[in-house]
């Protein structure tokens, strides 16, 4: 794949054009991913192979990409390289929202990762949406959720103790919310409530989510019950808008 | 009520803090914000009056103002004034979807405005969504809507001719969707599916919506059919997300 794409990007860039040799080199780029060129998904050469084929130095290799970034063109993992970014994924919000599902469905393979859990008493707020006492312990979960190895969302859930007590830890083995409810005797669970917003992401959920500064997160906050009606989990995501298009059907 | 905000944001910069006098300003009035000194919808003093209270040159009031609009706590209103930014309002999603309904239903007035209608030949997206012929020619208006006074959304609505011919004159006079399908014969609508993303507000979405550069707005593609189950009605529209937040009960 690599090797396609290196002659892809190269076609040169002209001194004195009144663009800077940035600009041309990323708006090359941009004008191969937006004809097909270079598929969603698909690696850029690295900067110093940039620098090379354009006979300019890293710096302006490296601005280039940081520009596509910054225009929701492409993803830069830090570590291993700067990809295309695909078409955003439909991403269905009903009574039935389950991660792995909706990914699956869009085709592609959903993957989780706990980033962090405690148990903390519940705020006055959390309490009334999961309809326990004020001050009553829940346990809170941290997770980064991937549809193949892209970051698509990064969000916490909230659930009461001391019923979901093996949460945390079926989540850490499993890294699906589904199954760590399925090992606390949650058979079936649906969404009653969903709100959704939408703001600039912070520096840490930008650097969670490969996304430049600037780039902008849906922020969905949704309340799932059992079988009986009862509320067990709150949470709170943010999901690359980028990535993602909610859609609700009625 | 401009004589206790004028008041209010009388507390005096101190040179050589290390902050600019702007910044210090703009810190004065947000911490007057979510002290609740200033209220939602309260206008606050003019580039002038801030400028003498503070003993600053009007530049530098104009920069305060710019940096908390850009912040999203303020609202710049061209020739206007500057206004406390409200809270979200929940604003649902469902089978039935009126922006004069769940206007209303959060306390406020809502408002319609007719930007431009005309008449085009349906490209084949959109003559799929709505089941007619590709070409067939269909009506597009687009409007700006208003809780109260404050822009929420800017969008089109796409219909199929020559069945809404009457759409866009009626939507003139009332500016209200829900009285223009009525004016067409359309006793009752429902929406069937709706799609939500959200990006950076263009410079002219800005403008329309009284927006700081920068601002995030979702954006709402949605598709209305008739009793019958007929698709009547594509649309598609940016809400301001600092004034907005999308609710969906299943």
């Amino acid at each position: 794949m690599h090797a396609e794409e290196d002659a892809a990007v190269t076609t040169g860039i002209e001194r004195g054009r009144g663009l800077t040799a940035w600009r041309q080199i990323a708006d090359q780029i941009a004008g191969q991913i937006r004809a097909g060129v270079l598929a969603p998904g698909d690696q850029l050469p690295t900067e110093a192979q940039l620098a090379a084929r354009f006979s300019v130095n890293r710096h302006t290799a490296r601005r280039a990409l940081a520009a596509l970034a910054s225009e929701g063109m492409v993803r830069a993992a830090q570590g291993r390289g700067t990809f295309v970014e695909a078409g955003p994924l439909p991403y269905p919000i009903g009574a039935r929202v389950r991660f792995t599902e909706n990914v699956g469905r869009a085709g592609h393979e959903a993957g989780g990762e706990m980033l962090s859990a405690r148990e903390l008493p519940a705020p006055e707020a959390l309490a009334t949406r999961l309809g326990v006492a004020i001050g009553s312990m829940v346990v809170e979960t941290r997770t980064r959720r991937f549809a193949d190895d892209v970051p698509i969302s990064v969000g916490h859930s909230r659930l009461p103790l001391p019923r979901f007590s093996g949460f945390a830890v079926a989540l850490t083995e499993s890294g699906s919310i589904t199954k760590a409810l399925g090992a606390c005797g949650v058979a079936d669970y649906r969404r009653v409530s969903t709100q959704i917003s939408a703001r600039v992401a912070t520096a840490e959920e930008a650097t969670l989510l490969d996304l430049a500064p600037g780039r902008v997160v849906l922020v969905v906050e949704g309340l799932n019950v059992d079988e009986a009606g009862a509320p067990i989990q709150a949470t709170d995501a943010v999901f690359a808008a980028d990535r993602v298009q909610l859609t609700v059907d009625s």
